[in-house]
């Protein structure tokens, strides 16, 4: 039987666990010894081996899965791309200015942060439970002190509903919100000026002569609409498809101050699934229609509430609260993946867009949010883009980014269709021909059939827009019933996409895995899943003597070998030191090799949770360590097949 | 027994290669919809999966193999690192402008282009054999033909000398060239200014006060060596030890138009090894030493010829050729790196670097360079680049970057030490004090032997730089011979980098990899190993039939669980246009399911190369194809135990 292990003996300790990420070196600020720069983080070893798993399990679970198209494309842009797109106008922030000191903020961040302190006063005021670590965190760091004061019943409800709506304000409704709640810098207490737009997009410029305006992209999808057509043609011709890429994007933040949350440079993850706009069923839709999610959706957001609830994908579809089953399809493959590599899924939800909130073509928009210390934070987005990326880009290139159908049943029309006489026409009306060819052509079908009855009476006559008239005979005109057979149906797709931020979801999975030990709060543990853990299995020797060495090379080409990726830990301080070491680094299973181990070619398997130890072969070992890497067994099957370890075998020496 | 395939019966068609890869998807221009950007280029699926194998072999190869610390730091970068590192001033080329069009020129390239050109007309003016592919391509390309025209022996000799050379020219004798030999732009015929330099850092500005100047890194190295300290402790203080690093890097480049060698933004893969100055030899050289590498070392640059030679890197590094063990032990792991991923060997050399082309600082640097169509190309670097980035890093932030190692056998010194007599000294000689301290602790040996003699017949006097004299009695100060321990060294570790451009590996290895078949010329083939194949098994249904699905599922879900990415091709065409579809793709074997596959529960396994058929039950090949792709076993060995496919099993509707 495995132990059983409390992991809530100790509430979550930010500050602990911060202290740990960066001892480790999870990750640390970037050109921390230039002073660093805010909003950029660099990953150590083990932070980068975490995001590289992550992005494993992202490339297997999506990608592969799916049979999606993966690309990589260039993050420099030039500038004509995102004045097509609407990223020049458009992907701006509201900022403010402190009128003394001159500080930007961001406008949005100055409300939430102010009111939320504001709320946190009163409840302090009211003798309600201690305000939640969030609040806590802030006043901590501000210089702005929330103040225990309690607020009217009305100011708090209102304070609450500016909260659950924010998204939804326009850069003028902040600063009115500023001047009439008299929100100031926090920092200061100084009060702030009106909000301005600054654009997120870092600028460059390409080549010797600088002339050619370049952008960083702020999201890898344009790359993906620009190679359209040539995925199109990969895929046969065929929709749906989905292109899928993992790349660096870059958003010049305002004032980024929330760790990996809030960054200007970050790792993205993105999918574009191209979808006919006239049918947006899901193939697969049946395989997760039960799987049940928990939903905030726009409805009671935009009636000031933040209340979700738990409903099946399928019951969401239906209800129309999710526009169509194959947002429905991604929203609940989005769920499975969080869950896979770690994420609670207690502490997960999924957020609709309000209508300010979403883009202006957009039909519908969820954020998978993961709540933390912080609160909760959009991690993913899902949205039903329509037809817009593809059709301005077509509309601005001239290029066709379309899918061209065969029909199984041809369309066949019939109408009323002007006949021209063009050597007739052309002496007769030089150049006012084309003209009069335009105006004809322009004319619908009951116009053409009262042309058509005074042209078998002999003649008409067609008036110009300037109010210039035309005699027409049918020596140059006639209008003839034809039948029009239409076997190609051509259409733009419409794009969901799934867009993933993988910092944030490498932070709140960081976050939700840690915890201390019952027996001392010292003793932090990071239970990352095997599938996503930097190291697998940590071989331990009970000391750096030469006599060791065959068995730990042994053991790490076996371990290799089975695609288990080991790391050797001889350095010169006790087991029990190096095992706490390889706990904060979330290291789930450690291989000790000791004097008993030479003559009995046997080792002791110890998991990281419960500290629980078995002893077996070191094939024997083997065998089970790498099904538990790849989640055919828990440790639970583990110990029926390994007994536990006694201790008896321990430092014969 | 496997089938002979001949591979060379066409000669290397430049212009179908490239039509090949564009059509397939490899890769293509950027932003072609708008018209494209010089320098910047998209991959597509095939090239994306290429690229991705690439660096999953990389990661294998290096960091596993040889327990590298990975790293994954920011590309944006504050000024100063660039300023501190010698980029600012000095990562530029020398650009030319023409006289009259303004058209922008890398210097050194035109010199190449205009030389070479004359020496291919030259060629033909002799009647000499055919002039190499390069030749010919340019002259296509470029307006400036070269002209039939035989140079005199002399200055066939000159020129030869200046390519040989060409990487050693400072910009004003690169414009000093074109001012003797009249070299003028190819495109024009038109003259060309001075030479002058341009910086090839992209820049922006981070944050919202576009006070904060930021480039973008032309390389990923500084990351590394900016998070020196936090490396060295994560591997417990010790040296030698390696980061490493995968990631996006930018060079604003003047001009280029050689397709995937020359481009604006790219993936890099860089090693950092720090090593201990005074000891460069490394523990695994043993195990490389008798491999035979070809090399063209300095000496033979410089004296004007490009002549190789085949050396062991043992007996290189013994005689001096290659400076040390580690960078030998380096320059064989790259070279076996790019073999085992498909570079021909015999297009592989090492290019070591002449005086001027390398850094300033760097002890020894060597080019792997890839032969291709256009040339030999440098796609590794390995230099060494000693105690520099971290030295100046170290000096501008005031952080120290060392190593400090404890000695196993303390350095005792026993010295003469002046002994102040603080309170008297203030006393006697108040601000002059600190003047007097430092005239005394800054004395040798010899001096403050007659210091001590003088102060033990009762008084001395020391003299400042600026004549004044100070009169010293045992009162202040006396000198006492004393014991110092010395247990901790202190040193700047030296760095070797190995530094990998992955598109121009990816580049010239697709170009290794292609030819067409004798039959046919238009039936080409990319022949990459199965180890870095976009897809290694395609399962070609007969039909897209209903009924052959529970089969192509179940192979399908038989070869993800043996960890074998395979794609299914149910397209609408024949069978034989799918194998050609996929031999342009590189996909080494094909799993072939007919109606007899049905009954019978066999599949035929094809490969790609020699088209040759085998069959088998579904699991038999399955096994088969797994060790193929694994590498355990090859085609040879899978002949032996599959029998031919005799064809009577085909269509048998």
């Amino acid at each position: 039987m495995a132990s059983v292990v409390n992991k809530t003996a100790h509430p979550f300790d930010k500050a602990r666990f911060d202290a740990t990420l960066n001892r480790r070196f999870f990750y640390a600020p970037a050109f921390e010894i230039y002073g660093g720069v805010a909003g950029l983080y660099d990953y150590g070893p083990p932070g980068s081996a975490l995001q590289a798993n992550i992005i494993d399990q992202w490339r297997k679970h999506f990608i592969i899965e799916e049979g999606m198209l993966e690309l990589d494309t260039t993050i420099m842009t030039p500038s004509a791309v995102f004045e097509t797109s609407g990223h020049v106008a458009r992907f701006a922030d509201w900022m403010v200015k402190d009128t003394k000191t001159g500080d930007v903020l961001r406008a949005d961040h100055l409300v939430k942060n102010v009111l939320e302190n504001r709320l946190a006063g009163d409840r302090e005021a009211r003798g309600l439970a201690a305000a939640p670590p969030v609040e806590d965190k802030k006043r901590k760091k501000k210089a702005g002190k929330a103040t225990t004061l309690k607020l009217d019943d009305e100011v708090v409800k209102e304070y609450e509903t500016i909260l659950a709506q924010l998204d939804n304000y326009t850069g003028p409704e902040l600063g009115e919100l500023c001047r009439k709640h008299k929100l100031t810098n926090p920092d200061t207490d100084n009060e702030v000026g009106e909000p301005q737009q600054f654009n997120l997009m870092f600028q460059s410029s390409i080549g010797p002569t600088g002339q050619h305006k370049g952008y960083l992209r702020p999201e890898t999808a344009q790359g993906h609409f620009l190679n359209f057509n040539r995925l199109l043609d990969y895929n046969n011709g065929r929709v749906p498809f989905a292109s899928a890429q993992i790349g660096r994007s870059f958003r010049n933040e305002i004032s980024p101050r929330a760790g990996l949350l809030r960054v200007r440079e970050f790792t993205m993850a993105e999918i574009e699934h191209y979808v006919d706009p006239d049918d947006k069923s899901h193939p697969r839709f049946k395989e997760v229609r039960d799987i049940a999610i928990v939903l905030l959706d726009r409805d009671v957001q935009e009636a000031g509430s933040s209340e979700t609830r738990v409903m099946s994908v399928g019951e969401a579809v239906d209800k129309g609260i999710i526009a169509n089953e194959t947002l429905g399809y991604f929203i609940v493959r989005i769920y499975l993946f969080l869950v896979n590599i770690g994420i609670n899924p207690k502490r997960l939800r999924f957020r609709q867009h309000m209508a300010n909130e979403m883009a202006h073509y957009a039909t519908d928009c969820w954020d998978a949010e993961i709540h933390n210390a912080t609160g909760w934070t959009e991690c993913v987005g899902c949205a039903d883009r329509a037809a817009y990326d593809l059709s301005v880009h077509s509309a601005k290139t001239g290029q066709p980014l379309v899918v061209r159908q065969a029909l199984k049943e041809p369309i066949v029309t019939e109408k009323e269709t002007p006949e021209w006489n063009k050597k007739n026409l052309g002496k007769l009306f030089k150049k006012d021909a084309a003209v009069i060819t335009q105006l004809v052509e322009a004319l619908d079908e009951p116009s053409l059939l009262k042309l058509k009855g005074e042209l078998a009476q002999g003649s008409t006559v067609v008036k110009s827009e300037d109010g210039k008239e035309f005699a027409l005979t049918p020596e140059v005109v006639t209008i003839e019933r034809k039948v029009f057979k239409q076997s190609i149906r051509e259409f733009t797709p419409n794009v969901i996409e799934p867009s993933f931020g993988l910092g944030r979801i490498l932070y709140t999975l960081l976050e939700h895995s840690f915890w201390s030990r019952e027996s001392d709060v010292e003793r932090g543990v990071l239970s990352l899943p095997p599938v996503v853990a930097p190291t697998k299995v940590l071989i331990v020797p009970l000391s750096a003597r030469e006599e060791f060495n065959p068995l730990v090379q042994e053991i790490s080409a076996k371990l290799r070998k089975a695609g288990v990726f080991s790391r050797v830990d001889d350095s010169n301080t006790s087991i029990g030191k190096r095992y706490a070491r390889n706990d904060e680094l979330g290291t789930p299973f450690g291989l000790t090799i000791d004097f008993a181990s030479i003559p009995n070619r046997t080792v002791t398997l110890r998991e990281r949770d419960t500290t629980d130890q078995r002893i077996g072969s070191i094939d024997e070992v083997i065998a089970t360590v790498t099904e538990l890497v790849d989640g055919t067994i828990d440790w639970e099957e583990a110990c029926q097949r390994l007994p536990a370890y006694d201790g008896v075998q321990a430092v014969a020496e």
